[in-house]
């Protein structure tokens, strides 16, 4: 039988770039920045580092494809670094084999750095992004819009409610120095923003963000010896569902497959309930989804999650606070860089580092995205070393 | 200090689909063939895997992006499965991820599929290669023809010497069912061939190729169990060396450090010297680079795996056969599909199932990719199980 990733990894170092339009800065200097930051919160430096992760959807002509896009920025010549690319989810599953790699003995420790440029894109990404979605009508707010009227169909869900989503987030984020759209909105904004694809305004769609992140994992017995403020890895679990959901005459549209079983397989490994977890980071690409996950993740039964959101439960403040780092929603969304940056949060709020967005001493907190829609969901659960 | 992954880790099962101009079989009908072929092999079915890796460099409109690419085609849903690219090292990579998570203890059964679709990319891969790569005027040809020259003057190699590798790998191509080039070549046809990039006329390069290859892992206590001919994985290593090697001073043009960093990892890791190696499949993408890789892997010195090939040492019955299956070159080389393809040559040689190009009682066989050219290698060596 498989056995658990629990407490066999320690995250020992966090560290992350501004996110935003960052045309002045290239590819490799997002994973420069990423990189020795973390290296400076580890105590570490790039010869300390056994193997890489690399986590980006999009390669960039400045970087982003096979091992190289780390190798050359940090001087990590001679040794293994694999990118890993799965949709939404590819900061979180680089994450995830690296720690696998740690488990595995092979490795004592091991940088992972999640990158993405999605501003300027010379000769790349946006023309590829053009053909193969938007040239077929089907852009990401349309394709979650389409299971979010179901769902606000089904559960008698007005826009208000999903505005006050992004009213949170907002909230969270203007208290965020590294966040992409780094200011509050009230809910009226987010109602008379102009639409996007119904229900989703501008305001409640993520933005489109340069940015990356980055994370060291290594053994417990190395990060006791570094002698830092380390968090433990409590599990670390990817699921793929179908690539087309909305083709499945099974699928009910009002949630995720691939969150619910990774999930579930998460919580499984860390030996937990979902009433453990004290903070989440999950993929709020637009409002809806971040009810939806939280839904998914087992926080709040099937049609209640909008009610938490409601009541202020998700506040930073209440009692399960998601997204305390703003979200996809205001720290904005590279897309290989979101996962990574989701475990730097945990981290820092784990350790309390988060000022006035920190959750009151949080013991768990969990890293969640959702990409395809819907078709591969990864979910890390991190907890203090104690 | 890291562990070795050797003898930790059993291959089952291998597949692989016919190589060619498979205009007739979508991505997913290759994955499937190469799949099912490996389950076969193992008396395994998709329900028995428990993750899944998928090697793929240039995602095709009908498949090749994120842990989809296997879970629609092989209903293996909620699941993990990750999707790896580290260049033409993509199917040796996703191999050697796939065994750390074995050796992690995290999956009992985990299958590694290598795909690609290179002759009909509707809307993708070749526009984005022309403008990355052709738009600039480096091609793969003229990029590894640069170095070829200048190991030619360095060692007074002519281009007879080149073309006897491809008349070699013909040979061997030519006694593989599933080969993309199936035929022979005479020395004085690839000499006369028309020229490509100087060294390489036509018949000194491999071709585009599509098609799939697949692989099934375990536990060496779970191949014991299902009474197959399983083979040991000894050691698999990845490095990476910078992605710029033409603009590096240090470079001398006549090796790849990527390769001599990765094989002298899968020694140490494997307990064994180059001179124990029974066979080897080696990335062969042009005739030149077959003669350098033997030198890199260390089966003769740097400036002498020339005199190999016309000593005819590197032939089926020579002391180190080199490409059995056909290599590259006749074989052909959908880019992540490849380092899958050589496992599956490498178990088959282990087992004796390889007919008229079998290598007399092999019992080490290793196989390899080199990309970028020279920016990313992988190694693997696989043991019979004695």
């Amino acid at each position: 039988m498989s056995e658990s990733i629990r407490d066999k990894v320690a995250v020992v170092g966090v560290g992350c770039t501004k996110f935003g339009d960052l045309y002045d800065s290239t590819y490799e200097d997002q994973v420069c920045d990423a990189a020795f930051a973390a290296f400076d919160d580890a105590g570490l430096g790039p010869d300390d580092v056994d193997a890489a992760y690399v986590g980006t959807y999009l390669p960039h002509s400045q970087g982003g494809k096979a091992g190289i896009s780390l190798a050359d920025p940090l001087r990590l010549y001679g040794k293994p670094i694999t990118r890993v690319e799965n949709f939404c989810a590819t900061g979180t599953d680089a994450f995830r084999n690296a720690c696998l790699s740690i488990v595995s003995g092979q490795h004592d420790v091991v940088l992972v750095v999640g990158s993405e440029k999605l501003k300027d894109r010379p000769g790349r990404g946006i023309p590829r992004i053009g053909h193969q979605v938007l040239g077929k009508g089907n852009t990401a707010p349309g394709l979650f819009a389409l299971a979010a009227n179901r769902y606000m169909h089904e559960f008698g869900v007005t826009r208000s409610t999903l505005a006050k989503v992004a009213v949170k987030n907002h909230w969270n984020g203007k208290r965020n120095a590294l966040s992409h759209l780094r200011m509050e909105v009230t809910e009226e904004q987010v109602l008379n923003a102009p639409m996007i694809a119904w229900p989703f305004g501008l305001f409640d769609c993520c933005p489109t963000t340069d940015g990356a992140a980055a994370a060291i994992v290594c053994r417990p017995e190395i990060a006791r010896k570094l002698g830092k403020d380390y968090a433990l890895v409590k599990g670390a679990a990817l699921a793929v569902a179908t690539g087309r959901p909305y083709y499945d005459p099974t699928f009910d549209y009002l949630g995720f497959r691939s969150t619910q079983a990774a999930a579930k397989a998460a919580y499984e490994q860390a030996g937990i309930a979902p009433s453990d977890v004290d903070l989440a980071e999950v993929h709020d690409c637009f409002t809806w989804t971040e009810i939806t996950n939280v839904e998914d993740l087992g926080f709040f039964p099937k049609g209640e999650g909008w009610k938490a959101v409601e009541e202020g439960k998700t506040r930073v403040d209440g009692s399960i606070p998601i997204n305390p780092s703003g979200g996809l929603k205001s720290f904005g969304h590279p897309i290989g860089a979101s996962g990574v940056r989701m475990i730097y949060e945990c981290v820092k709020q784990l350790r309390g580092q988060c000022g006035e967005r920190q959750v009151k001493d949080p013991e768990i907190a969990l890293a969640h995205n959702v990409g395809g829609p819907g078709a591969v969901s990864c979910v890390v659960v991190l907890g203090g070393a104690g």
